[in-house]
C-alpha cells in the first residue's frame, strides 16, 4: 500500500458515500426512523469525525475541528475517545444542517488529502492501519446508510422511490445441490497480506464433522411454503427467545413485506412492489432463517464450515457496485453460487472470540471486541455491500431479531 | 363579518404562518422531538388540510386534493374525518418536503381565495364559522409552532437561536397588590357577538366566594426562592401526582432552565443565557405552579374567578406581535397587570363542560368536547399567542404535567 | 360520642375487618394482583398502623410497638410520617405472616381499648377526631379488601368462591323516571354534628340550572344494548382519552365480563356466572359510564347535583352489611332510589377542593387534599360499604380509567 | 437401573424436596419476587404436573389428574403439552393452597410408585430414560427452589433466615496456580452409560490451542479490589451489552451485596451479615466474571477447556447435600480445586448446539434445544445442586445477565 494508491482509494471511497446520497432530500438526511438506525446525516459526519480523531488528531498537531462540539456529536460508542451524544437521540439534531455536513467532509478531507501527500514513509507507516480501518469503516458506514434510508422510507406511506426499478429480466432457479465437505481439522482465520479485523484472527485450527452446504441461497418462493404452511405459528421450529419475538412483535413474514389483498408485496429501495419468488428471501431474522432450516430438516451453517466451502472461491456477485440496491436470482460463476453479495448469510454461530483473540490497545480496540456479547455472524456480504469490503473470512455480526440489514438463509446438513 | 374583511384577515393569518419559519433551516421542519410536539411541516400542512377538508371540500365538488393520501398524512385528531397517520410518527416523515408542503399551502389559498371571491352571501353565511375556526384553529398552531421550535432547539446541544436577543431594557417589579372581589352570583361565559369556541358557552350564573388576585405575574426571583427553599424536595406542598412526576422525572426548576456552575440559565427563543430575575417565570407545570401557590400560603385562582377578575381589562400585553417570544417583566397600563399575554396562567379548574353545554354535530364537534378530562385550564394567552386570538372568556387546556407551552403562575387568595 | 360509645363502635369495626377475612385461606392474604390493589394482609396490619401511629404513638408515651419496622412496611402514603415501602411491591412481603399480623392487631386493639377504658375527658376530647378518622379509615379499608380480592380471585382459572350464591330472587325493574330539580343558589357540603372529612367542607353555595335525574340506576340489560349497538368502537361517544384507553386496553364490556359462546358472564365474589338483565351494572370506569349516558342523549350529574338530589333520602340500600357483596336489583322505598348502596355513582365533576378548603395540618392532611388531581367524583356507596359509614356529602374518587371498585351509573339530564 | 433402585431414588428424590420446605412458612410458597422467578409451590407442583403428564399419562390409560386445570397451570414451557399459563403470572395464584399441592404430590407419587412395583421390563425400558429425566428435572428445581427463595427473602426488609448461620470454620486460601493443558484434538461430550440431555450429546472432537486454568475460584477479597479498583465505571473490561447493563441497573457490586455504612454485607440464606473474604465471589452475571477477568488480564474459560480440565477429577465439593446453602472457603482434594460445588462457572461460551445435535422428537424434545439462543454455559454445579446430579460434561445455561444462581468465576489464560 503506497500513499498514491491510498489517496486514491480514499478519494474513491468518499465520493461514493455522497453518491449514495444523490437520490435523496434535504428532508431524508434528518430522520431517525427507530433506535437502531441513524439519519444519513449523522452517518456522513461520523465517518468524517473517524478520521479527523484517530488520523488528524494524531498526525497533525495543528489540527482544529471546525466545530468543537462534533467530537461530542459523532462519536458513535468509542468511550475512550470521550463522552458521547446519546444514540437514540440523533434524530434530533436538525443542526450541523445537511449543508453544514458536507462542508465539514470537505473540511476533513483537505487536511487528510493534505496529509497524504506530504507524510514520509515511516510516519505514513504508523497511521496506515488507522486510515485503512478507517475507509473500511466508511464502506461498512455506506451499506448502513442504504439500509437506513430503506427503513426510513418504509416508514412512509407515500413510499417514497430510492431508486426507480428497470425491468427485471426472468431467472431460472434450479434445484439446490448440496456440496459435500470432509470431516477433519482445518484452518480458520484471516492468513493473507491485505487488510483484515482484528476478530478474523488468530488464524488457528478446528476440528469439523463432514457436512453438506446448500448451492444457492433460499428463495422467496420456497419462504412462502413455509410461510403457507403456518410456519410462523409453529413453536417446534422456533428457538424459544425467537417464537417470543414473532408473538410479542407480530411477525407473519420477513420485514418489509405486506399482504395486499392475495399478494404478497415488499417494500424495496426500488418501490413497493410485489415479490419476485425467485429471488434469495431477504430481511429475515437468525429467528427466522433458523426456523425455516428446520422445517426443510435442515440447518444452518456454522460460520467456520461457511468459511471452509467458500475458501477457493470467486468473490463475484450482487454487490452494491450494481447499484441495484436489492437481491437478485441471477447466478455467479461459482460452484457454491450467491456465497458473495446478494444477502449477508446468517451462521448458526454466536459472535465469539477465536481462540487466542486479543483485544487491541486503546479506543480502536473498541472497534470488535466489546460487541462478542448476545450476536450471531452472517458471512458473504451483500447487495448493499462493496465487492472491495468483502474477504471469505469476514464476520458480520447483529444481534438474533435484527433484519433491517439485506439478511438471507443459506442452508447446510450434517452428513451421516 | 364580510367577505372583504374576511378575505384579508385570511391572508394575513396564512402570511404569519409562513413568516413564522423564515429563521427555520429545510432540517428544523422535519423533526418530532417528543410524542406531544409535532414537526413545523406537519403544522403547516395540517391546518392548510383543515380549510381543505371542512371548507373546500364542503362547498366545491369539483375541489381534489393535490395528493390523496395528504388527509390521511395531516388529519390530527378528527375521527369522524376519516383515517389519521399515527401521532408519534409524525417524526417519520421525511416527504413531502418542505417545499410540497409550502405549494399545497398555495394551492389551498388559491381555492380558498377563488372561493371567497366569488361566494354568494347565502353560501358564504353557512360556511363562515367554519372558515373562522379554522383561521383560529391556525393561529393556535401557529403558538404551538413556536413552542415546538422551541422544544427542539433546546435537545440540541449547538443550541440553534431562532432570534438573536435584543438587549433587554432592565425593568423594576413592585410588590404584589392583592385585588379583592365580592361574594355573589356572577355571570360565567362568552357573551358577544364575535367569534368564540363552544367551551366557553352556555353563558351561565356562578356563585363566587369573595376572592382576591394577585395584581402581576410570579417572577423568576419569586420562584428562585422556592427552589433555594428545596420546594421541589418537600412534599408538603405538592400534589400527590405532582410529587410522583417530579420523583419520576427528576425535576428540579421549570422546563429549560439548567444550572451551571452557580448561575442558572436557560434556553429560550434568543438563545441560551442566563435568567432574568424579574420577567415572569414561565414553563411551569400545573403541579409547580400549584405548589408554589402553597409554599406562599395562596393558591391559584379558579377559572370563573379569573374570568370575573379580567372583565374590563384592556386586551394589552407582550403578545406574539411583538416578536420577543419571550415573556417580558414590562408591565402594561391595566389595574391587575399582565392578565393578557406573557405567559398563560394555570387555574385550578379542571376543564368541564359547562352546565347546559351541547357537544356539536360532526367531526367539527371532536374540536373542544372530547378532551374535557384530565386537563387544567389556563386563561390569558402569553407571547406566544397573537392578540387578536384572545378573549377574557378563552379557555386554554392542558394535562397538570404539561410544561413546554408558555406557562406561568398568578397568585390568589380566599378573603376571610 | 362517649368513650363507652366509642369502645363499642371501635370493637365492631375491627372485629368486621376480621369477619371479611373468615373465607379466606392463608395464600389469599398474601398476593398483589395489580399495584394499585394491596394484600389483605397489608390491609389488616395498616388500619393497626394508623392507630398505632397517629393514637397510641401520640397519648401513650410508653407505647412501643411490636416490631420496629412495621412503621414503615404499613405506612401507605404520609409522606409527613416516615419513610415507606414501596408500594408495587406489597406483595413481596411473605412476612410476617398472616398470624403475627393478627396479633399485631390484638397487640394494638389492647392497647387502644385500655387507653380509651382509662382516659379523662380532656385528653380523649383531643384524641378524638382522630380515633373517628381511623375508624372510618377501616371501613374505607373493609371495601378495598373485598374489591381487592375480587381482582386477586378473578386472576385465577379456578375462579375461587369467596361466599357462595344464594338463589336470587326475581326482580322486576320499572322505567325511568326523571325527578327534576329547579334552579338556584343551593347550599354544598356537610352541615351536621357527627363525623365528616374534611373535603365536604365549607359549607358554600352552589348556583345549579335546573336538571333532572333517574330515580334508578342504569341496569345490565341496558348497557348490553350499548354493548350491542358496537358502542365500545364508536369514538363519537367517548372522551378522547377514555377512546385512547378503550383501545390499548381493548376494553369490550365492563371489568370482570367474559363472552362464553353466547352468553354474557361475569366474576363475582360469588363465583363465575351468568349475568342477571336487572342488576345494576358496575364495574365501569368513568369513560364508559360517560359514553354511556352520552349514547343515550343523556349526561353524568354533577356531584353537586348528586347532592342536592339526595338531600332528605333515607339511607337505605345493599350495603356491606347484607354480605351479598353484589350489586341488586331490588328496589328501596325512597324517591329516587339506588341512591345509596349497590354501586358508586360517576359524577362528571373533577375531585377539587370546595371554594375556602384548607388542608389540615400535619400527616392527617395528607388525608385528602393532595389527591385532589386527575380523579373523579363518586357519590352514595356500594354494596362493599358499610351503611354507618356513607353521608349524603360524602366524596369518593377515583381516576376516571378506574374500574375495580363497584362503580356504576345513574343519568342526568339538563331541563330546556 | 431397576425398577427397586429406581423406586428408591424416586422416593428419596420426592422427599427431598419437601424437605427443602421444612423451614418455609405457608406465605413463602405464594410469591413471584420477578418475572424470571417462580413461587415454591409452584415449582412443587410442576415437577409433579411432569411425572403425570410424560409418564403416567403414557403408561396408564385410567389415570386422571385430580384437577383438570393443572395441566394449565402447572405447564412451565411445553408447547407441544398444551396450552400454558401465562408465566409473569404464576404469582398471581392464591389457589390451589400449599395444602393441595402437597395433595396433588401424595397422589402423583401413589400412581408412580403402583406403577413402578407392578410394570413388567418391557413397559418399564420403554419409559425409564423420560422417568430419569423426571428425576433430574426435579433435582434442577430443587436447586431453582432455593434460589427463588432467596430471591423472595431479599426483597423483604425484615430479612427472614431461611437457615440459621453456625460459626464458619476460617479458611486459608493460597495463591492461585495455574494448571496447563496441551494442544490438540479432545473429545467432548458424554460417553458413558448413565443418564445424560441431550444437549451433551454428540461425542465429538475438538481442536484446542493450550491454556491453562486456575486451580480455584475467585473470591471475595479479590473481588472487591475489582470494586475498589473502580471497575464497574471503567467500560474498558466490559461487553458492551454487559456496561450498558451496569448503567441501567446500577450495579456496583454482585447481586444481594450491600454497603452499610464501611463493611460489605450481603444477604445469605442463613441471614444478612458481612461477607467472607475467603468465600468465591457469587451472585456475578456473566458480564460482571467477564470484566473482572480482563481487569486481571486473564479471560473465562471456554466450555470445552473447562471440560477437558475438569476430566477425572473425583465430584466432590460442597453441594445442596452440605445443606449450608452457601457457598464455602474449604477445599477438596482435587488437582484443580471447587471445580464442582459452591458456584456454578461462567464459560466464555454461548450455548448452542454440539456438532451434529439433533432435538428429541416430541415435546420432551423442548427440554434443552430450543433455549440455545442468548445464553452462556455455566459448568460444576453449585451449594444448591445435588451431588448425584452433576457431570463433567454437564452444561447448565443461563442469560448473561442473570445473577440469582450460584454462579461465581475461575480464571484460564492463554499459553504463549
Amino acid at each position: 500500500m503506497t500513499t498514491q494508491s491510498i489517496i486514491s482509494r480514499y478519494k474513491q471511497i468518499r465520493q461514493f458515500s455522497e453518491k449514495i446520497c444523490e437520490p435523496l432530500k434535504t428532508e431524508d438526511y434528518v430522520i431517525q426512523s427507530m433506535p437502531d438506525m441513524s439519519p444519513t446525516k449523522w452517518h456522513l459526519a461520523h465517518v468524517s469525525w473517524f478520521f479527523e480523531t484517530f488520523v488528524l488528531g494524531k498526525v497533525n498537531p495543528n489540527y482544529k475541528s471546525p466545530n468543537e462540539q462534533y467530537a461530542y456529536l459523532f462519536n458513535s460508542y468509542y468511550v475512550q475517545a470521550g463522552d458521547r451524544f446519546f444514540r437514540p437521540h440523533r434524530g434530533m439534531l436538525s443542526r450541523p444542517t445537511v449543508k453544514e455536513v458536507f462542508e465539514y467532509r470537505k473540511y476533513v478531507d483537505k487536511y487528510m488529502i493534505e496529509f497524504l501527500e506530504k507524510t514520509d514513509e515511516e510516519s505514513f507507516n504508523k497511521i496506515k492501519v488507522v486510515i485503512e480501518i478507517g475507509l473500511n469503516h466508511e464502506q461498512q458506514h455506506q451499506e448502513l446508510m442504504l439500509t437506513d434510508i430503506k427503513h426510513l422510507f418504509s416508514m412512509n406511506p407515500l413510499y417514497p422511490v430510492y431508486k426507480p426499478i428497470e425491468k427485471i429480466a426472468e431467472q431460472k432457479i434450479e434445484n439446490i445441490n448440496w456440496i459435500k465437505f470432509d470431516e477433519g481439522v482445518y484452518q480458520i482465520g484471516y492468513d493473507g497480506d491485505g487488510f483484515f479485523y482484528d476478530n478474523e484472527k488468530p488464524v488457528h485450527k478446528q476440528y469439523l464433522n463432514s457436512f453438506s452446504i446448500s448451492d444457492r441461497l433460499v428463495t422467496n418462493k420456497e419462504y412462502l411454503e413455509f410461510i403457507n404452511d403456518n410456519g410462523y405459528k409453529r413453536a417446534e421450529f422456533w428457538l424459544s427467545d425467537g417464537f417470543a419475538t414473532v408473538e410479542r412483535e407480530q411477525w407473519l413474514a420477513p420485514l418489509y413485506w405486506r399482504k395486499i389483498g392475495d399478494k404478497w408485496m415488499y417494500f424495496t429501495l426500488n418501490g413497493f412492489r410485489e415479490i419476485e419468488l425467485n429471488e434469495p428471501v431477504c430481511h429475515v431474522s437468525h429467528y427466522e432463517a433458523d426456523a425455516y432450516a428446520r422445517w426443510t430438516n435442515a440447518r444452518l451453517a456454522t460460520e467456520r464450515e461457511w468459511e471452509v466451502a467458500s475458501q477457493g472461491l470467486k468473490i463475484e456477485g450482487n454487490f452494491v457496485e450494481n447499484e441495484s440496491f436489492h437481491p437478485s436470482a441471477k447466478m455467479d460463476n461459482n460452484r457454491i453460487k450467491q456465497m458473495y453479495g446478494n444477502v449477508w448469510e446468517w451462521s448458526q454461530s454466536s459472535y465469539l472470540p477465536y481462540s487466542g483473540y486479543k483485544v487491541p490497545e486503546g479506543a480502536i480496540g473498541e472497534y470488535n471486541g466489546k460487541f462478542m456479547s448476545n450476536q450471531m455472524v452472517l458471512r458473504g456480504g451483500s447487495c448493499a455491500t462493496s465487492k472491495t469490503h468483502i474477504r471469505n473470512t469476514y464476520r458480520n455480526f447483529f444481534p438474533p431479531h435484527s433484519r433491517w440489514q439485506f439478511m438471507g438463509i443459506r442452508l447446510a446438513k450434517d452428513v451421516d
